[in-house]
């Protein structure tokens, strides 16, 4: 699917805010494939799609992980995990695309998981860092993206369980599982 | 048995620092069993005998791990992890304590673990804020262990999840699922 239409299809599933954010993962995650050889267009695809579902109904989403026996634990943590499985969900159903590679890459955007591919960790990483992200702890992982990318992803991750436990909120177990997975391949 | 023979079992297995700092968790542990009405003879004799294991060769704790069917994961975390469940299995084994909760307190007072016993948790704590302990956020933890053992332990968790984090090392994922159930049962 050409860049043009994709972003026709996304622009009127988000707020305009949303969209420009979508752009910005979208250039981000084009860089990031360039620098790290990952394929642009599929990056450019996943980046387009990741935030597909973010301002579907919670209950739609719920009923969703329900019906496509999605990881049931998902609906015991923040509902703010569920757009990105049930957005590989619609994006499938709902706008035709069947590469599983993108599918997979807007699946674990929010959450993580370990033994990441390439094309998910940018995803997940472009997210994170495009231009248009202000919190403290960012500039320090754009500069880290530029080097390495598990560098840079170990401590966007690092500042996400962080944010959630000063939060006193829980972390979703894979997330835990993709920090300890990044730690363990640089040890190695 | 009696405090005067645990502590001299106890005694001859560690340094000299490593038994005054097991005094001031035995000491820390009744107090805390006191005030949260646990069983104070269990929390001694488990306070007493929680470091036992503490300086047994790795090899050996290897040994024990892998011949006992302890959790096998164990071996690729920390090896500062491993002295308490093999110290659970030593103690029953060469100084004959038998009681089960006494010795799930030494296996998870350093790990912990979701679902942790009253005694479990007291261990835990106590080794944590014994008065000998000397590091940033100690008092924050003493001060919430007066009103809140479940909020002295979330702390304490969250700075160990931190301390860890901060070096770049790998975390037990029990340590983990510790946080969430603890973060979960305050939630509910």
């Amino acid at each position: 699917m050409e860049r043009e239409e994709a972003l026709k299809i996304v622009k009127v599933q988000l707020t305009e805010h949303r969209y420009q954010h979508t752009l910005g993962v979208m250039e981000t995650a084009i860089s990031l494939a360039r620098l790290y050889g990952a394929d642009e267009k599929k990056a450019e695809l996943a980046a387009i799609f990741h935030d597909y579902a973010k301002f579907r109904p919670k209950e739609e989403m719920r009923e969703i992980i329900k019906s496509q026996s999605f990881p049931q634990d998902l609906l015991e943590y923040n509902a703010e995990l569920w757009h990105a499985p049930v957005g590989a969900y619609l994006v499938e159903k709902e706008a035709g695309i069947t590469d599983n590679e993108v599918l997979d890459a807007i699946r674990y955007h929010t959450s993580g998981r370990p033994g990441m591919t390439l094309l998910e960790k940018i995803i997940y990483l472009a997210d994170y860092i495009e231009p248009g992200r202000q919190f403290p702890g960012v500039d320090e992982v754009r500069e880290l993206a530029k080097e390495s990318l598990d560098k840079a992803l170990i401590k966007s991750v690092q500042n996400t369980i962080n944010f959630l436990m000063k939060k006193n909120q829980p972390v979703y177990p894979e997330t835990f599982h993709m920090y300890n997975d990044l730690i363990k391949k640089q040890e190695a």
